[in-house]
């Protein structure tokens, strides 16, 4: 399974839902699903981030963090982030959001959505519990494959590291990534 | 049924998905459905939008006008008329849409809102094709109880007025409230 | 509208959830909806049924009858009608449902399906309070535009006739087509 | 992980997709599902068997196989052997599916049912690669979280016992468990 690359570490602006800036090193050791969105992308809103809710409120006892990465590629001047912070109030979203940095050189993509040459949103993207880059999916992905592919993860890093909840939640840096801040 | 109130006019600062501005009078001859939202309230994203959308698509042929109207009663800094553009845009909403005036007096609900006596969003309302005031819901509606209501106000309007979709149609006003724009 | 051919008279070999068999003529000045189906077709169970139960329980305060039909046509042996008990008891449907009575020359289409020249199962039947056919849709027909139907129906049923609920009521004849038996 | 007792063997009296009787001795080395059910339970048939049937078709490459336990305890006289084939070929069930065999004692629960102390149908019962019990569960369970637990039972077994589909392929035994027999 050496075969698998490291996730590329994240590159953000702001978070919410998350007093300090979480990365992506500071998760090893958990199961980490990042649900990159557009607040105005309607598959984001109808079908990936009421998944991503459903699986951290489920989870919740698992090594697994669920974290929301707002990738904005389109519509800059109105996806701020004044209007994701209440976006996310509206829609009881709990898990820690970074908002994607901007491109260096201007460009209308930003950083972390090029770094994982993600093609649009939503995106979700499965990190194993040793950082490396599993799984990534385009579009709307279905609860019994999703659940499948987080069940083998987990139950992976539960085996090869003896991570257990307990463990898993001293790793926690400043914000509670299993979506239960509340 | 000379007891129904009519409808009181709109109040509205822009229409989206529609030339010139649209009145309720100009709509005399048709069963108008209001669907009052918010941009960013989940139960109208989620909801009640779809279920405008469906109507609108499914009864194009009858002397039906289905009509969104942006109450914007919170956070009115990041739902703007920009970032409304976008999200009709996006949701691919193609029927008339005014947006609600703002409080003669700056308070924060607006006019048309405060008219209807509306308790928040998603409000639908339907009004028959004499402009009276038949029915009005805050919250979700099923499509099972909304369809017969607007159904009986259809069959009320050909039988008592005559009124044909050819003659509906004379009476549009430089957009489609059909929402068959496109 | 005289252009509608009376609807034909139902031909049963029994009754469930009724007391005394129910006839067609008896339901004169209410809206009549017949759910033809057969216990063991996906789609009925699936959709057309729960529908049907939908329609029964939000509008039993008008004058509407919502009836069941079971219209066997394949695998007689095993639909029997002590299986069609067990089945209306464990999905719970309370209103009135008759045994389409079996073709008198041995053919495998009973007789009331084949008077209404149905395709197969569900097909679902509107009625006016005439007892006019006034629509047919063989397999899955969504809410709303079930729902639009109804509700023209029923004010059609309402302006011309007169009828009101307590009217309609005393055309009850040994069980409650409105689904509420219990 | 030893604590897991063994499941108890099935006791069958009949299959249906599936040539020869199957037996959970001859699955050992992939994951088992069994949904337990009766074919006019309205929850298995709108909620479980839908399910197992996308657990059979998505997971097909993978070492699970899923298996249907018709565990009558109730109206024995019209869920018979004829009327369970109607059904799975109406329903388009593909997947193996045993008849649980009656009481030996005349007791109206069906000997496997009692054997797993199910409380009723659906039950959903989770098996290993080694043949251990390790989760049951009474009445709805939702995709993501049974998703989750079959993933983590898969990646144990691939882990453990390094068994890769086409080994599992082998272990094959008259029919096919991976549901894709059509």
């Amino acid at each position: 399974m050496s075969a698998y690359p490291p996730a590329p570490e994240w590159h953000t602006s702001a978070w919410l839902n998350c007093e300090t800036p979480l990365s992506l090193s500071a998760l090893r050791g958990r199961v980490v699903v990042v649900e990159a969105f557009q607040m105005l992308c309607p598959a984001c809103v109808l079908h990936a981030l009421p998944q991503a809710q459903r699986l951290a409120q489920r989870l919740r006892q698992r090594a697994l963090a669920v974290v929301g990465l707002h990738c904005v590629f389109e519509h800059h001047a109105v996806m701020t982030l004044a209007a994701l912070r209440v976006f996310l109030d509206e829609y009881r979203i709990r898990f820690p959001v970074g908002v994607d940095a901007p491109d260096e050189n201007g460009g209308r993509i930003p950083r972390t959505m090029r770094a994982y040459a993600m093609q649009g949103t939503p995106t979700t993207v499965l990190i194993d519990a040793a950082g490396r880059l599993r799984r990534q999916w385009f579009g709307a992905v279905d609860d019994l494959e999703l659940g499948v592919e987080v069940g083998s993860l987990l139950a992976e890093a539960e085996h090869a590291l003896a991570v257990t909840p307990s463990r898993a939640g001293e790793a926690r840096s400043g914000c509670d990534p299993s979506g239960d801040a509340a």
